[in-house]
């Protein structure tokens, strides 16, 4: 329905793109050989045609780390790529960066410190509008690192490992709520990060935790399917179902209770269902007809 | 109807066990304060009228680590404490050794390293004749570490972590067949492990999935209850119902699909039904009937 609505919208000169996605990325993507992953957000983005936004705020280095994202994808042929270099508030608002998002058909949220890219973005003007524009479909978003970890309302804000799951294990705040109701954590197996994630659920049990790998994306379909892709895997709890916790009642380091809680392992290719809460079966005719 | 039978066995000054089980302990259980693990042991071996044996031969310093029990168990009040220190296989076909297992009610295994502690013991007269006694109900047992490790007919002889789930993350042996149906884990949070467990429940996903943290304990009841005590937690993964893995066609280093998995966190006091597969409510009758 809404990817009708966007076809009919009269800016005819503006590439279209006809599959837009949000890819939450784990991290470390493959930028030197097969660059897969990032090829995937150029392609949603409209491939040579797109207009690309490159939001580095969530670093302290954003010029290189800038530059860097604009080589890579002016290797790949995309011929229109801008630096949104915000490094203070008011520039969420500014009338420049307002105008390129109403042209550009791809947003990359670069790594960092999501607590900065939050602190800068979250509730801006642009920031409201890259949302709305995503939720329409009119644009494809990533996020990698950093920029993946606020994708959902709830965000793991840091934390540990090494010890068993507990409420002082995850530092939580707010997000920029892209997709509400998951909580992204990511360089998820390779930084051990699965008790943290628990403790993140635990506290939020209706919403999906979703661990991601470095060098592997959830791409976020229009159609409610979360699409794996890349060289690790996608870990989903789905704590909806919990039948205990004991999080509301001992204390912050203590060890939690969760119990019945729903665990997947995606890996490369899989499917799953964000509606029916489960994956697809890979003869399954939903992820037979779906390619990138 | 076991501990009917073993009530009249005619040997009557052999303290008898009322409560014998099998106490899984996650390493590092408390040694100096509380001691909490290491006391239900001796409880549920007789109290100060137990008849302990300690095997130490997973250590390559036996006599240190041997001797450290005795200790803490003479500590503990208790009267009766042999070190087996099996050093070679022949030793567990010794009289000596054998006769004392006979009346002998309480059997702790050190850690150390469960392959060697496998090497020496795995189908000994002694060790068979242990298992036989245990799953009677008339010796209560108990393994720490490497002796925990041991407990499952599958084991996890090493592995590793930082990756996605694989196959190459993780090594698998023959254990001792105390509780043929799970798989250990332990060390679990503290030691980031769950990516290997799960990489080993795709090998066998007809067995539990048991990751115990250090000084944590799950007694596993002669009622076929698990029971978690201690300082961190217990995580049953359930892969029975497991819709889909690519384990047996990716190579050994790919990441692993592992679809619809049940995952249960337990603290100190939770219990988990081993015949229905699902923890207990704390406010469950069949909870509130016991006690340590």
């Amino acid at each position: 329905m809404l990817q009708l609505t966007t076809v009919q919208t009269p800016s005819v000169n503006v590439p279209r793109p006809t599959k837009a996605a949000i890819l939450v990325i784990g991290g470390a993507e493959d930028k030197v050989h097969g660059r897969e992953i990032l090829h995937t957000f150029l392609n949603r983005s409209g491939g040579v045609e797109a207009s690309l936004a490159i939001i580095p705020s969530a670093s302290r280095e954003p010029t290189i780390i800038g530059e860097r994202y604009v080589q890579i994808f002016q290797d790949m042929g995309a011929k229109q790529i801008k630096v949104l270099d915000i490094r203070d508030r008011d520039q969420g608002a500014d009338h420049y960066h307002l105008s390129y998002i109403e042209e550009c058909t791809g947003v990359f949220l670069t790594g960092g410190d999501q607590l900065r890219l939050c602190g800068l973005l979250a509730d801006t003007p642009l920031m409201d509008r890259i949302r709305q524009r995503v939720q329409l479909g009119e644009i494809t978003l990533a996020g990698t690192s950093a920029g993946a970890a606020v994708m959902g309302h709830h965000m793991i804000a840091g934390g540990s490992s090494g010890e068993s799951p507990n409420r002082a294990l995850v530092d939580m705040a707010v997000g920029l709520s892209m997709i509400p109701d998951v909580i992204v954590d990511q360089h998820f197996h390779n930084r051990n990060r699965m008790a943290r994630l628990l403790s993140a659920i635990s506290m939020y049990p209706q919403h999906l935790g979703i661990g991601i790998d470095e060098d592997t994306c959830a791409v976020f379909e229009r159609d409610a399917i979360l699409r794996v892709m890349g060289r690790g895997t996608v870990t989903v709890i789905d704590a909806r179902k919990l039948s205990f916790t004991n999080q509301a009642v001992v204390g912050a380091e203590a060890p939690l209770s969760l119990h019945t809680l729903q665990l997947h392992v995606l890996a490369h290719g899989d499917r799953y269902s964000l509606k029916r809460f489960q994956p697809l079966s890979p003869k399954h005719p939903e992820t037979d007809a779906k390619a990138v």
